[in-house]
């Protein structure tokens, strides 16, 4: 392909680029809660690479993003982890203010506490990393790096019924929803719980959150009832409970679900991603190269930093058993079996286009900027 | 034009593409001190416009960007303000580090201090801004805000020669560069002092700046002779003394000429640009209508704040000759002379396509969406 350009009939350009748009924002608003101008498509290639493909991160079949829920709420994994290492070892409510370092400790302040650390991990979203004051300051090149990486915007709601009424008149459940000015959410699943206790969940995303979340909540409320009354049919109205959650709104989250790169970021500053400052390390999903933006990918970004940090305070090294052990747990498990695709395009019906358009479009991408695919390889397989 | 679509001569745009591509890029690292792909193309437009066009904001003829020079250095206009305020009443060495309010005062925390206030103007740059802890928490939209309005990177250098060779070889000492790996500078000025001091300045700016950043100050200093002997002959070797500053290594810079807009930010999150968080009112040039980014930009966002805090606090309102002196001195004073078109021309010598290429790029842009052009208007005559 060197020196020649892929050219397209341009009957299918025309036809295709409204459509792919609508897609691509589509895609972008329920992976990332951002509209796709305000993300680096560069980002968005390796977010999908990291995650073993596209389906993968919108699918809920198995080996797919969307694949397991946790019976009682996913706080337990945190309550958890708290029980393994005693809940005296842990201080809610004291959110790290500052952070110092010096030749000999790193001392980690809250606003009543001071914690003399030889390491300290940070794991919190890059927006808000760069709250904390450091002593001595951290290099530009970090600092430029979280001032180019945005969280999304997304609000979750739920909603509680008599009945799973939906699947009785055949539907899954799962509307897919271009942007529009009636229709608030981007997307909404069947949140059916195992005990058969009927709901839905919906997101409201990007520009739409953003308009939104400013209004009262009864509006926000009655323009989604009205929008799945249309997709689904009158009994989409008696709900028994709603309820809502704007991640934006709580302080020490900002927005959700995950911290993006703007345009031109990861060909300059990401190397500052996951390189320690000093006594510093990084981790947090946003750090990972498998599951990048996923609790798979927290637990990746965790293991890698609490080497680091073993390897440099306590000049632990792993038995090759070990790191064996811990690559097989990072591998992707199982690729999308390939009956998700067929289930895609029969769910997403019109917008079928979206597979091979996306295909196409990081096609021409990578045929105009052959470099890129290096990037991408080289980015992914770095850890 | 309503429905139609401007079409170009095909050789045009091809012959155009490439070269459109690096002005653009040299134009925004001189500027912004960021590549193009880093910025919203709507922002660049708007910023311009609040200039009194792009020519303003190159130029150093009268009317433009680059007019005045203030003899002594600009620090004296942070000298002077302090005199008139008292310098009993300014604090240097204390940055500010939380901002809370109730229904009755704002209180401002430094390192030592505690003052309450009536009312708080932030001045600097929302990356900064962003660093102060709130309570309660900034409205989300501020938030998204200050995520999204990164600071460019630029490093300035100073050489200092025993005579102007330059001048004596008929060379204005003006040497605009494109991205190369062997030059790091992308533009450089003549900085002859009125005593006679030769000296010539440049900037190592945006991706340029990253590379370079993290070198040696010894290599970048040969760098920077080496590509100025290939631009102006050998004399440029023999400087007397090279000067160097990165503002993204000052903590309390972080960067500079000046905060842009990442793509997709104007016409979503813009309204909380200016728009007061309870006590605190927000200016700094990046909240300016008119020069933002300049020094003219601070002056005027610092009187829009300033008015806004004695409406709310004191119930002051202006008279009508006061509105009417407030109007004179924020308006544009002279717009570039003709003659400021040819010399630019000139100049750039091969680089003319510069302005039509922008015109039509404009052009283009506001033919496909024509809300653009509503919105530039709304956003530049918001104040």
């Amino acid at each position: 392909m060197a020196g020649k350009r892929l050219r397209l009939p341009l009957v299918f350009t025309r036809s295709c680029v409204a459509e792919l748009k609508e897609q691509l924002g589509v895609c972008s608003r329920s992976v990332f809660g951002v509209e796709p101008s305000q993300m680096s498509f560069l980002f968005f290639l390796m977010y999908a690479a990291a995650a073993g493909g596209l389906l993968a991160l919108l699918e809920s079949s198995p080996g797919c993003a969307q694949e397991f829920k946790i019976k009682g709420g996913t706080q337990q994994l945190s309550e958890c982890l708290a029980q393994r290492v005693g809940w005296k070892n842990v201080r809610l409510g004291s959110a790290v203010t500052a952070i110092w370092q010096d030749a000999e400790w790193a001392r980690v302040m809250t606003t009543d506490d001071t914690f003399l650390c030889r390491a300290v991990i940070v794991t919190c979203a890059p927006h808000l990393a760069a709250k904390i004051q450091y002593q001595p300051a951290l290099p530009s090149m970090r600092e430029f790096l979280t001032q180019n990486m945005p969280v999304g915007h997304m609000m979750k709601f739920i909603l509680t019924y008599q009945t799973a009424f939906w699947k009785e008149k055949g539907f899954s459940g799962e509307i897919v929803a271009g942007s529009s000015t009636d229709c608030p959410f981007c997307v909404t699943f069947d949140a059916t719980s195992p005990r058969g206790n009927p709901a839905l969940v919906g997101f409201i995303s990007g520009q739409q959150a953003t308009l939104w979340s400013t209004r009262e909540a009864g509006e926000r409320r009655a323009a989604v009832l009205s929008s799945l009354v249309k997709y689904l049919g009158p009994e989409a109205a008696s709900c028994i409970h709603y309820e809502e959650k704007d991640w934006a709104k709580e302080e020490f989250s900002g927005g959700c679900p995950v911290s993006v790169m703007a345009p031109g970021l990861l060909t300059f500053y990401h190397p500052s991603l996951r390189k320690p400052c000093g006594r510093i390390h990084w981790a947090g999903t946003e750090t990972a190269t498998l599951w990048c933006g996923y609790m798979s990918g927290a637990v990746q970004a965790g293991q890698r930093a609490a080497l680091e940090v073993l390897a440099e305070v306590s000049h632990v090294v792993l038995t090759p058993e070990e790191q064996e052990s811990l690559i097989q747990g990072q591998t992707l498990h199982r690729p999308p079996k390939p009956t998700a695709l067929s289930a895609l395009l029969k769910r997403l019906s019109r917008k079928s286009v979206l597979i091979p358009a996306l295909t196409i479009g990081a096609a021409l991408l990578l045929v105009r900027k052959r470099d890129v695919l290096v990037k991408i390889q080289t980015y992914v397989g770095a850890f």
